[in-house]
């Protein structure tokens, strides 16, 4: 049996960038399984991690829909398939309504886009842009959650392992 | 009849901490009656003004309990119970038990304290700490809502009025 290396909360930033979530992780760590490193994420982040944590993670997202060379490689692969459908005018309609979203709701709209084509990522964010304040921010932190979970177990498929007994 | 001035950004920040709110309801006033304003107050906290603003409504305030030359008379009036019925034993527990809340939670512990001893504002941060942030920053800004409209009252009641038809 192999047993995972402890995580960094350096590697854990690159799932979530909230410091809080990240440090409560790497201390969690090691774990046994994916399974209960997806455990650990959701209790950390929805019970410990308070407002300005999410607002945090939230920041480390580029807009959807943006192409910069900053946007991460991961970023790039979650929105591959809205990008691939993109066509000028729905990015620049997306582009407008996610000014509209940041000006009203004061973050970027989170969507876990995985899979998921530019028309339907904007019909989602016009249809979630008409939510009350509060019911929104608990939508994007889950969508910030499915982002995490999806990058921890893309992060535990590529993790080297060690024997659980190691020869010094 | 007499109807009430327009109210400026700047009473309404006194009334309640969020920019937002505040340029919202003195571009909302004059209100006809003290129900109207209250109708607009609640709509604009809850359906308006995003996680930001709540947080900079709760940063206006003095954590329960304090005592300084920069709490605001309201504020005082406020805690007049809790304050008159805090043993140095209460008050002492109160200061550690919001320093844990502001660690958990990342915002001041939000009461309207107005009637409420001292023993039952500890009963009740004790309580709503076990909460989940999400579900406190809710009930946090339910409590912001009611001492908005407990001080809107107030300036209703305190607010000159003017004839309907001015004489110039």
């Amino acid at each position: 049996m192999a047993a995972p290396l402890p995580l960094s909360a350096e590697d854990m930033l690159r799932v979530n960038g909230s410091r809080r979530f990240a440090a409560a992780m790497a201390a969690a760590s090691p774990f046994a399984s994916l399974a209960d490193a997806l455990l650990a994420a959701r209790r950390i982040w929805l019970d410990e991690v308070d407002v300005n944590g999410w607002l945090e993670a939230f920041a480390a997202h580029p807009a959807i829909g943006t192409t910069s060379p900053s946007v991460s490689k991961w970023s790039k692969e979650e929105q591959s398939a809205a990008l691939s459908t993109a066509t000028d005018s729905t990015a620049q309609e997306l582009a407008e309504w996610n000014a509209r979203y940041r000006e009203k709701f004061g973050f970027v709209f989170m969507i876990c886009a995985s899979g998921r084509t530019a028309a339907e990522v904007l019909a989602e964010l016009k249809r979630r842009y008409t939510n009350r304040p509060i019911v929104e921010l608990e939508a994007a932190a889950q969508e910030e959650l499915k982002i995490t979970e999806l990058r921890l177990t893309k992060l535990f498929s590529l993790e080297p392992t060690v024997p659980s007994t190691t020869i010094e």
